[in-house]
């Protein structure tokens, strides 16, 4: 019973396909023709939360395999690595990001902010046309 | 020969996938489970442009029924049409952008502007680690 509580909570987790009642904006950039959007850096971000690839993946509801993925070609987009192996914790196996992969996700927030604000405001008009599902 | 030359000319209007020298975003809006980003944009222009559907779905390189089908989810994720048949016109099966379809290309190219200069200045400080292919 208590294991049913733990399934369910951790399934909770899991992203939602997203049908928002207003407009929800998406921003991605292709850097060299792969592309930087909201999976990989709220994946950053829950890396730099847990500490380990795997405890970030399991955070967002994926596999190990596509959170390892993800972070494999995070590090390949970029010529300064993103994610780094942690050193000197307490557990081995664990990662932890590098100085430019936290600079790099708060500059995409920042950015993905104004992106919010520029569809809230240029849409405005043309809200009441939208259907909601 | 002069055949080819059409081929060739027409080709040329094929997007290529991007692999842009700079960090190019992209936006994507999400309005009631449906995406609205740049290929419904590009098509809807094209329409403007080309007054038909067929044409413009040649214009960007796509099968008709793929035009057709973009035009039909653009026309179900509003409560008022973007795209309606023209009327009046020289050669019967035209289409033509509603009042409203007009405005939302416009805001939207409004709110892509803005997108890329925040993530042109958000992303400036990043840009010598961004790899080239």
């Amino acid at each position: 019973m208590a294991k049913k509580t733990t399934t369910k909570a951790r399934a909770s987790k899991i992203p939602k396909p997203k049908r928002s009642a207003r407009p929800c904006p998406q921003l991605r950039v292709t850097v060299g023709g792969l592309v930087l959007g909201p999976g990989k850096i709220d994946l950053i971000e829950a890396i730099d939360r847990t500490g380990s690839i795997s405890a970030a993946g399991r955070d967002m509801g994926m596999s190990y395999r596509r959170a390892w993925l993800l972070a494999d070609t995070l590090n390949r987009m970029f010529h300064e690595p993103v994610i780094k192996p942690a050193v000197g914790g307490v557990r081995g196996g664990g990662a932890q990001l590098t100085e430019f992969g936290r600079r790099l996700a708060a500059a995409y927030r920042r950015a993905e902010e104004r992106t919010r604000l520029a569809v809230e405001q240029e849409l405005a008009s043309l809200d009441p046309a939208f259907r909601r599902r």
